[in-house]
């Protein structure tokens, strides 16, 4: 089998430079546009002011225009009189005064005679209250040079200009190939069955990012793994635009034929780049168009997509690319990363105390959650092999900085009414947003000792006294003031098959043959009371097949049971039931969120106590089944 | 004549906290989207996922699928031989794994013997290169709360559960209704006459500011100064959208209706704001509509818009409106302010050794270029009376800061070829600015002087030596070592309506009595140059009339000249040229850049200079008429 070996490796700034270059050798053709169309859009052309702004002398208030000579020793002890029509003319803001005039004398100081005459008293001097012509815009100065790119408010001053249309560069046109036989049209995906294949969605993102960049993209439909396709697909098109991505095919796979294809028709300058996640990303140039090789990955492709074809594509327009909002923060624990590659971490950030803690995110390319969730990227460059925890970096912002500002940072045990909580608080105006990282109970203990976060989640037994979670505060955050609010009390059991097929009717069922378990991390609150529940019924727990697997999440556990990977798994209702699973309650247990006093009054945090307590809050919950909210909002310690 | 007072006038703060009343009325409807085209459209409602992703477990890897268990075993020394379609499938990435199986052992690390038989050296461990079923997105999790704003990314994760349609919340509808007697249609505008009338450009800059914010405008014609007209405009459309802006109208003319119209049919809450410019901006209540009186002025109607409707249509949507960047900058000048009132003063920014400097820009509402060509916003609050000199305050940047940081800032006379040069800067990738600001020769020493600009434009006469330029530089900037480079000789002369009606022959007639005249400000080569001629000619220059009266550039005199406000001026060729004037040469005088060293040889510097020596500005100087580049780009000390 015939394989692609990166043989054209670069770094990401060889690849730019490369990149950069490709884009150097795009002409875009000019189109004619409306101005009232142009918002955006960048000049072809400088464009010289076909007329002046004002046109002509007019009034820039409402009153009586008069040659201002004629007004001289006007005084209330002896006003002057003007006839209308041949002294004084009525004007109104912004029409033109009459050729003789110089001057305009405001309604409120000129009182009526008659129908003919008006009287004054004060003279006016020459040029006051009148907008000259010109003053505005002088007919053929430059109004904006080539190059310019079009604002709301350059339309106004095109208009007055004297602009119907303007020349500006045609929007460059990207054609978008997604390739792969194992992808499927989202149009025709049929929920009711098992999907057979995994949507498309790259070239809708990307088509998207190419929109928001000022570019026109053009999706071709899925093509499949088949050397000759792809090449016709190519051929058919490429005169057609200005920029070529395919997307996936660039990677080592023995089906990976974008390179061959770009080496017959062309030439590839760069396979590979020292970047994580992109690394199978591709630049070359297809007859005489440039063309990226996108990753598959979801993240790999946005972000190839970000670091390669957004600055080609500003390049092409001739406009400096905006950066990302830059923030310093803290990572909330020691972040490794491979020398020799530049890493784009994917992190949640929140404003706790003084500082800005970022919490990293899976870092596979294949979780596109892992960018719709972020908050933000930290970069870690090549030579770095990652960033320490007390050591304060550079992270570029994706959301605005107040959303940043107004979020409560949550970390420790995940519950589904965390969710609920989080759209409930979105509610709000300005909304106040939460961001939970689920990292189990203990964790939730440790980020409040490390003071990275407003809150923690926690579900912890104390096997000793039978109480949860306030004795492993007592214990472990001694010296913090922690408040405690009872969030629910919910149901924790066994998630099995549906109609369980295994006839399991509770732990003891575990220690089966036949009977395959996926287990908490350890430190997890459901850990823990699972443990406590083995132990009082003494059973082994080396001994049940799956104990030593370890999922984050119970929506991971639900997830590991209904696709039939394991028989069960130890988690809540909730889960279990949005899986659409059966279930076997094994116990019920408190679910608090501890919050340092610090934290407390804060507005954010207040806001979000209120929703707890709220009727609407608690309806939802419930709903939802397998849960208790009885003390939902009291404060216990 | 019945006029309006304004009863009731509010702070700017004050009347954002009734705006924020006024959204807080509105409830937008809902309508379905397709995800790949809900770019930047709000959630309706929490989204749950359909699908999980990837929906099957599936290959990370193009190889084989086994069941781990059967690997066990194989080395180096012990391969293990396994049966194609029994025992290992081939998979490529992205492929759903066989039911049977487990793990993914790389295509590299497989031996193919024959085509039913396979080798490996390596034990595979379970789940390798395998992603697992709703790795990414568990089906039935919350992907997106309600009242979120769709990102590129977003529609990702969208496709990928399973999602081909949205419900989002309907775009705000915004009526924009022009008024105004004075005003034209663009479209009707006619080149080749005089205009009659002011053309009306602001409902198109709020209809693509609405369009920017995520709401949907409709503009209505402009409806004439006549009550009845006005208020049957809004009764025929109130209903068809969320939020009417009415365009001027509600300032204290005597045909200003807009104010008693929605009196008449709602409620009027605010009725100026103290905010400059902006003041005559309305807020109230058509029926059960929030309309907002925006001021006719195109700079206070886009500060009324920017402060009153953007957050309220964000507010309507649900979403936090986010922040202009801001930077820290020196004023070049004391700047002084109205105590009570809150300014948005329109300033040109740049960055001169280590700090920033801002320039301020006309203070006119009228004028539509003191925003567009404003790098940044300064806010001066009510309770100031303006900033000093030495005062670091907040700018809130109009444009991208990598911009600004691109700009070579230059303070001095100012010469139409600098446009020219401005825009071949501009073709440099990325471009380089040149951001101009005319305050006459005289003003440029002192800038350069006070080290707030990189260099300075400069046609200084020292009558005593006949020198130009150098003995200022030498005598008013010791200890600043300059360096100076010629940009252009230009001819001087008199500025003349076309074919001299006058019968003007120099500047001897400028004594006559019908002969009115325009002077440039003190300080500027022009003036000091005509000085030096008057004397030369021992003509007194109190009995020239107009020779009190003065512009500060030679397009504004030329401007005058051509709407026949005076008969002449003096001012450069090109600017007669320009507005099509006749021209009497008086003399020929050098225009000089006076360049600090300090700046001489940064990279922004160097390829203005460049393009100064180029042949293809000398050429484009040269078309201009009235330029002699026989010195241009020599440096001369």
């Amino acid at each position: 089998m015939k394989r692609n070996i990166y043989l054209k490796k670069k770094s990401l700034n060889e690849a730019k430079e490369i990149a950069s270059k490709l884009a150097s050798l795009i002409r875009l053709g000019t189109e004619t546009v409306h101005v009232v169309q142009s918002l955006g859009r960048v000049t072809a052309e400088p464009l010289f002011a076909k007329i002046s702004s004002p046109p002509f002398h007019c009034a820039a208030m409402d009153g009586i225009a008069v040659q201002a000579e004629s007004t001289y020793g006007a005084t209330d002890d002896s006003p002057k009189v003007l006839i209308t029509g041949k002294e004084a003319w009525f004007v109104n803001t912004g029409h033109p005064i009459p050729p003789a005039t110089n001057s305009v004398i405001m309604i409120e100081d000129v009182h009526q005679i008659d129908s003919e005459r008006v009287e004054i008293r004060e003279a006016a001097h020459p040029w006051q209250h009148v907008r000259a012509i010109g003053e505005d815009i002088v007919a053929t100065e430059m109004v904006f040079p080539e190059n310019h790119q079009i604002t709301s408010y350059d339309i106004g001053a095109l208009l007055a200009s004297g602009y119907r249309e303007i020349r500006v560069k045609k929007k460059p046109r990207v054609l978008i190939l997604p390739t792969g036989s194992e992808l499927i049209e989202p149009g025709e995906v049929n929920l009711s069955e098992p999907l057979p294949k995994i949507i498309e969605s790259n070239s809708y993102v990307l088509s998207n990012m190419v929109v928001e960049d000022g570019g026109e993209p053009f999706r071709h439909p899925i093509v499949r793994d088949d050397f000759t396709k792809i090449r016709e697909a190519l051929l058919s098109k490429y005169e057609e635009v200005d920029l070529i991505l395919i997307i996936a095919g660039s990677s080592a796979g023995s089906e990976d034929y974008t390179r061959s294809i770009i080496e017959e028709s062309g030439e590839v300058y760069v396979h590979g780049i020292s970047m994580m996640p992109g690394k199978p990303a591709l630049l070359g140039k297809f007859k005489d168009r440039p063309i990226v090789g996108i990753p598959g990955y979801p993240v790999s492709a946005i972000l190839a997509y970000e670091e390669l074809v957004k600055p080609l594509i500003y390049q092409i327009l001739h406009l400096i690319k905006p950066e990302k909002i830059k923030i310093k923060v803290f990572p909330t624990r020691k972040i490794p990363s491979k020398l020799g590659t530049e890493e784009f971490l994917r992190v949640k950030v929140g404003k706790v105390g003084e500082k800005f803690y970022a919490t990293p995110l899976p870092r596979g390319s294949g979780m596109i959650t892992s960018l719709t969730k972020a908050d933000g990227i930290i970069r870690i460059p090549p030579l770095s092999e990652g960033v320490d925890e007390n050591q304060e970096i550079d992270l570029q912002l994706l959301r605005p900085f107040e959303e940043v500002l107004n979020t409560v940072v949550m970390v420790g045990s995940h519950d589904l009414t965390i969710d609920l909580l989080a759209n409930v608080l979105g509610k709000y105006y300005p909304p106040v947003f939460l961001s939970s990282h689920s990292v189990g109970s203990f964790g939730g203990i440790l980020a409040l000792k490390s003071g990275i976060c407003h809150l923690a989640g926690l579900h912890l037994l104390d096997p000793v006294t039978g109480q949860y979670n306030i004795p492993y505060i007592q214990n472990h955050l001694k010296g913090i003031d922690i408040r405690v609010i009872n969030l629910v009390h919910r149901e924790q059991g066994l998630i099995i098959q549906r109609k369980n097929p295994k006839r399991l009717r509770g732990l003891k069922d575990l220690l089966k043959e036949e009977i395959t378990f996926i287990n908490r991390q350890k430190g997890s609150g459901t850990r823990i009371l699972l443990d406590h529940e083995l132990k009082n019924l003494s059973i082994n727990s080396s001994q049940i097949k799956g104990y030593e697997k370890e999922e984050f999440t119970h929506m991971a556990v639900a997830s590991l049971v209904a696709s039939g990977v394991v028989d069960a798994g130890l988690g809540i209702l909730s889960a279990a039931r949005a899986m659409n699973l059966d279930f076997i309650p094994v116990t019920k247990e408190r679910y608090d969120l501890a919050i340092p006093s610090v934290y407390f009054e804060d507005e954010k945090v207040q806001k979000m106590i209120d929703v707890i307590r709220s009727k609407e809050f608690k309806e939802e919950v419930l709903r939802m089944g397998g849960y208790d909210v009885s003390k939902t909002g009291e404060e216990l310690i």
